[in-house]
């Protein structure tokens, strides 16, 4: 099913577009994981982050971008993996990454917490330098646990044809999961694509004088991975507005329409401290009259050693609990 | 001067807008770094590197973005160190950076290197694995060697205006290092964007179906550097082309046009492994009715352990020393 209102629906887009590159190899490396979970009964979350590009040429010299450096993702992805669960990450490339995202090549070098060998010693050894061994530790011993127990598949994307061929090949994969998969879908997504048949072959020339581009609406897919993907997962998806008056008529519209669990609003100044979940009352609790839908704001304490992500987690965490339990 | 075609010249680009936040403290530093060079007589080279972008909207979700991971300005930079130059890196933010770029969080995690104390030493260290070490330390000794003889200073950019303001503030700081100054102007710059009357206050909303953006040609500053920024200095331009027979007309054309001394074309699909130098023949080696321009391929041997950068970097150290002699 598709309710996209562009030429592209979802069936069209799948149909038209080419499998891309190394698909099949994130796919078995999918299958794997949620086969391994699957047995341990862990709960699985996929994370999607970081932005989605849109070439504007075949041979791809420029794109239409979306600003996401990726962070909400990659920090929540942290959280989940403290909560017990196994993750999915299916980021952009060279995006901010659980763990590592703490020693960014701009504003952290890794190089410079590294000590030579000194000579006196002799022993030849590269260390970190004893003052950074406290910040460092716990989120190395983080990462190697993450990843020596196998909780941790990082799947990468560039472009939005890939991130939604691969939304639907790992959506598909975790429906033997049941209740105990989640999505969190905090990827930048372009509303916006050149269909195939527009795209140019070569750097386009700009001798020409100005340049102009028709771009059309991303088919939407929320509704085919609610219904037939993953029926059983709890789905959050996210809306990031510049209008904050936006946000709440947006994701009721979005809930409306997708018939999904959850969804995160935020405004882009303030990402990091507020936050709003919007979701449906349920029936049992809704009074003649009153609201279809509920608001519960999240704001980070001014003085707080923590991210909002980590709050945003531990309340997910609980809602999807109730909703294996069948009470949501 | 300017030569640009466009409505936006680059007088009126310079006097309507904004100079970018951090502009003066970006170069402030650039100043106390050529003041400290100019004074030990050390060659100077500023290296551009990486996509610029361009926002279609005023509070920026979404960009044009250039491909460009920033490879080749990072791995030029540091054979310019090595050969002894001090390099000042205008480069976008997040791109690949001299040295570190040799571990990056995808493909060569540094977390994937380092090995938790173990609780037989007890000395509580966090250590390179040995099998690391060999790789790792010429290049974090190289990075150590860059960074405490203030060799290389990195000037960070993310918007093509941040960009045009950068390169126009440290040319003109550059000018007092005469011929000791080289331009290497490897950063892949959008040739459209769209001028601050047409940008929308707010991300561009999708309900309304399609998006149609017009774009126009940026203003062309290389006349501006070469004829009044940086006079003396030996500038290097590159031109990028999927293209292939298009490098050397462009080539020609863009040194006719703007004075400059060098160009590097270069084949998308073959960028790593083949190279060509467009230069002016002397008018005292030219002959009655021979070409104007001469070129000289760069081919990377299959068995190479090194990159072409550093073919690259040899020769226009060659060149910048006849340049400074003045046979050039």
């Amino acid at each position: 099913m598709s309710t996209s209102t562009s030429g592209w629906t979802s069936e069209r887009f799948y149909a038209e577009y080419e499998t891309p590159a190394y698909y099949e190899k994130h796919i078995a490396q999918v299958r794997h994981f949620v086969d391994l979970h699957k047995t341990s009964g862990r709960r699985v979350v996929l994370i999607t982050s970081g932005g989605t590009t849109v070439p504007l040429e075949r041979n791809v010299v420029r794109f239409v971008d979306n600003f996401s450096a990726g962070t909400r993702g990659a920090a929540s992805a942290e959280y989940f993996l403290a909560a017990g669960y196994a993750v999915i990450f299916l980021s952009r490339q060279h995006s901010q990454f659980p763990y590592t995202r703490l020693y960014s090549h701009t504003t952290n070098p890794f190089f410079d917490i590294l000590q030579e060998p000194q000579s006196a010693s002799g022993d030849g050894q590269i260390r970190v330098k004893d003052d950074q061994v406290e910040k460092l530790l716990p989120v190395l011993h983080a990462y190697h646990q993450a990843i020596q127990t196998q909780c941790l598949l990082s799947v990468p994307f560039v472009t939005v044809i890939e991130y939604l061929f691969l939304l639907r090949g790992i959506s598909n994969e975790m429906k033997p999961l049941h209740k105990n998969a989640m999505h969190y879908l905090a990827a930048a997504v372009s509303d916006f694509f050149i269909p195939l048949n527009r795209i140019q072959e070569h750097k386009i020339q700009s001798s020409d004088g100005g340049l102009q581009l028709v771009l059309e609406p991303v088919p939407k897919v929320l509704a085919d991975l609610v219904h037939d993907w993953t029926p059983e997962s709890y789905v959050v998806s996210f809306k990031l507005e510049t209008d904050k008056r936006l946000i709440i008529p947006k994701a009721e519209k979005s809930l409306d329409r997708y018939g999904h669990q959850l969804v995160i609003g935020n405004d882009l100044a303030r990402r990091k401290t507020e936050l709003v979940f919007i979701e449906r009352v349920p029936e049992n609790e809704r009074k003649a009259g009153a609201r279809a839908y509920k608001s519960t704001e999240f704001h980070l304490p001014k003085e707080a050693t923590y991210e909002i992500e980590q709050d945003v987690v531990a309340s997910l965490n609980d809602r999807h609990s109730q909703w294996i339990d069948g009470s949501a």
